[in-house]
Order: structure tokens, then sequence, then C-alpha cells
């Protein structure tokens, strides 16, 4: 049988690089996709519990949800799929998912959604906003996407993948951590049209901090960046420090 | 000079257990208030970067944000505090943020965006919908509060505090990592008054994976529990792993 793969996405299912990716993982398996009906860009792990969802199908495998990344992944496996799938990609995002950022995407929580729910998952992402080059990131996707496959990943554990703007399907590929990128703190103030003050949050990227072996050095490098990312987030070596905190179990002076 | 505390939650700025907080953690320093103006549970790390966001003062220290708790957190940071604070508290919940909840919580994601300004962060949480048991998960809030603003903690480092339903201040506080909770994945589909289809996500929790030493077997054991939350997402043992995995850089055949 060949692999179900599930594909979804936060640019929204009309974005130019989900459809590169539902080509390339075509070569893998079985495609089918459930992606937001408009862009969920920066939503992260958001849950849709206060109000309903609609989904419109566009193909025979190809479901739009006016929801989340992570409404997508929850709707498809309990309402949309024929099976569990064997992959969940999430993809191809236009612009980086590096560093920090991966706690804020959506892209991201898409793959973490299914990693939660013990599917093996890929998040894949084209480091530039200014870039059109989906297909090779597509193709860089896929080629991850079939090692997991074989290879399978640990419980809890899923890859995040973020391709340089201006390389080939040759690019090498670096395994990394995840590095610390930076953002303009800035809050544009302004005036509506009845004269009430907005606050808009924004900010460029700034940069990035200059660490070897993460993902952001690796980008900057012309290489694929591959980055195992968890679901615990539990700090186990200062769990061990917290043992000594012992004024909190000391009985009130 | 007296520490700045910075309170957000994401029950929304009108929630009884925001002002148990403020009320409990006014003892330690100069308390300011920067909280959703509507109810944000399971909104994650969302940030609202597509639409303006408001601000309505509701008292000398208090404001309201028509967003999420980490806009709260980000337009407090730039626009509404005299000055950086010491630290930031995010809750009371109401209800439990123990195991896989803490990627879902828009509380947590308070105290997750402070974490990631270097601002020490504690997110406290009612581990029962049905309790208002607010003042004792407040005072034991601010009794570890007492302790960050003494101690400090390490960067990139939160405390997610959660306080059983039935027990006073003088509880055991207990140190954990994140257990695993289970929820019924349920999709509730109807017909809207239009006769279309419409799909509801929820289902109610369902119990929790029994291991020594998690936030859920804590709570259980009626204990406060404490557990450690990392900002670094990345799995540093499977990244060692991934090294074998050279086929990525084999010339296609």
């Amino acid at each position: 049988m060949r692999p179900l793969i599930l594909i979804t996405n936060d640019d929204g299912i009309d974005a130019p690089g989900i459809k590169a990716l539902e080509k390339a993982m075509s070569a893998l398996g079985d495609v089918w996709t459930v992606a937001p009906a408009s862009e969920q860009s920066a939503v992260s792990h958001a849950i849709t519990l206060w109000n309903p969802l609609r989904i419109h199908q566009r193909a025979e495998q190809r479901f739009a949800v006016t929801g989340t990344p992570t409404d997508c992944v929850y709707i498809a496996l309990s309402k949309i799929l024929p099976r569990r799938p064997d992959i969940c990609v999430s993809g191809v995002n236009h612009g980086a998912n590096m560093g920090d950022d991966v706690i804020y995407s959506g892209t991201v929580a898409g793959a973490s959604e299914a990693t939660l729910q013990d599917i093996p998952s890929v998040a894949v992402s084209l480091a530039s906003y200014k870039s059109q080059n989906f297909d090779t990131a597509a193709a860089a996707a896929a080629k991850v996407a079939a090692s997991v496959l074989k290879r399978g990943l640990p419980r809890g554990v899923l890859l995040n993948v973020n391709v340089p703007k201006d390389v080939g399907v040759d690019a090498p590929f670096k395994f990394t951590k995840l590095g610390r990128r930076y953002y303009g703190q800035i809050v544009t103030e302004n005036n509506d049209p009845r004269n009430k003050p907005y606050y808009w949050i924004g900010g460029a990227e700034l940069g990035f901090d200059d660490i070897p072996g993460t993902d952001c050095n690796a980008v900057a490098d012309h290489c694929i960046s591959v980055s195992p990312v968890q679901m615990d987030l539990t700090h186990y070596k200062f769990l061990d420090e917290l043992g000594k905190w012992t004024e909190l179990n000391e009985a009130a002076e």
C-alpha cells in the first residue's frame, strides 16, 4: 500500500507553497490536503474551540477548513482521511521558521499536532519572503519525508526544514539546533477614521545570533537546515536544580 | 525600588482568576495588568499580525487589549509599562495546564512571550473547571514568584504552576516534569439554520498517563505542581542520531 500523506500549511490552501509540496509529495504516496481556507501565519498552536468550523471540499482529496493549521490536522484525522496518515508534511511556508519562530509558527504547529497524535511529521519553509523557489523547497521536503518514511522518528519529535532561497535541489543538508532570531519590537500607533487610536504589531527581522550549528547559520551558509523539534517542553536540567528551592515547602514564618 | 510585576492571562481581564492573582501579587511589588479584553483560551502563542489592536485603560495600572496573551505582553513591554518588569505572572487560569496542554495554552504563552524577552515568568492554573479556589492558587503563585524574584531563573525557562482544587495554601509543592493528558478526539457535526453542515472541536478530558514525577500525578496527589518549561525546542539527543541520515547528502541515483 502506498503511504498516505497528509499535507497542511498556514499560508492557506491557495498558497503556491502548498501546491508545490503536493506535487513533490505525490511521488511518494497518496496525498490528502487539509489546509486553512485563509492565511493563518503566526497563529501557533491555536485551536478553535469557541466557533464552529466549515469544511469546503476543493477536489477529491483536497479540503479547505475555516480554521488554524491545528484545527485542520485535528479535523483531517477525525473527519476527512480514510485512515491514519503515515506522515504529515506542513508547508511550504513562505518565509523562514527558524529559532524562536518555531514557537509562533502555524506551519510548525500543523506538524506538531500530527506529532502529538504519534504521526511522523515534517515542517518545511522557504527561508525568504521574496523568493518563489517553492519547487526546490518542496523537493527538499520530499527527500526528508522519504527518509522519515523509511526510518521513522522518535515519539514526540518532528523535523523542521528551512530551505535557503538561492539553492538548487543538490544543496547540502545540515542537521541543526534551533538558533535565535531578532525582530524589531515595533508597535505602530495610529488613529482610525473616527480618530480612535489603534496599535499594530510589526517589525522587520533584525538578524540572528551567529551560533555555529544552528538553523540560522546553516541557511546563511546556503545549506538546507533540518532541526529535530521536541514536544516535551520540560527543562530536565533545571528540574534537578529546583529541588534546592526548599523555601516553598517550609512552613510560613 | 519595589519589583514591577506584569500580570496577564488568557481567560480575559474580567475573569476571577486574574483578580485573585493581582491581589496576591500586590504584596510583592507594583502590579501592572495587561490582559485580553475577552477570553482567549487555547490560542497558544498566536500573535495578531493582520489586524490592529485596541488598548482600553480600565484603571491606573490596568489595561485590556483586544488580542491574545502574546499580544498583551508584547504591547505591555513596548507601549504601556513605565519600565521593564522584574517578573511576569500569567493566570490564574480556570482549568489545568498540564502535560501537552502547555503547547496549546494561552496562559503559558503569555509567560513564554515574557520569557523570550528575558523576563523571569510564571504561569499558574487552578486545575479544575469547577473549583473557584482562585485565592489559594494565587497565593501559591505568589510564593513561587517570591522565590523567582530572589533566585532568578535561567534564560529561556519559565515555571508552570498547577494548583489542585481541593487544597489550602499549606499544600506541599512538588517539582515535576510535564506529563501526558488525553482528550477525546471528538468533533461534533451538526447543521446550521440554513442546513449547511458545521463542525465543532470539543471532547472531554479522558485522563492522563500515570507517570511518577509528572505534573498530572502531583496534582492528583493533592500537591502544587511546579514544572520548568523551556523555550529551546531542539531535541539534542536525536540531533546526534540524525547525523546517520547520510542518504540526504548522497548524490541522487
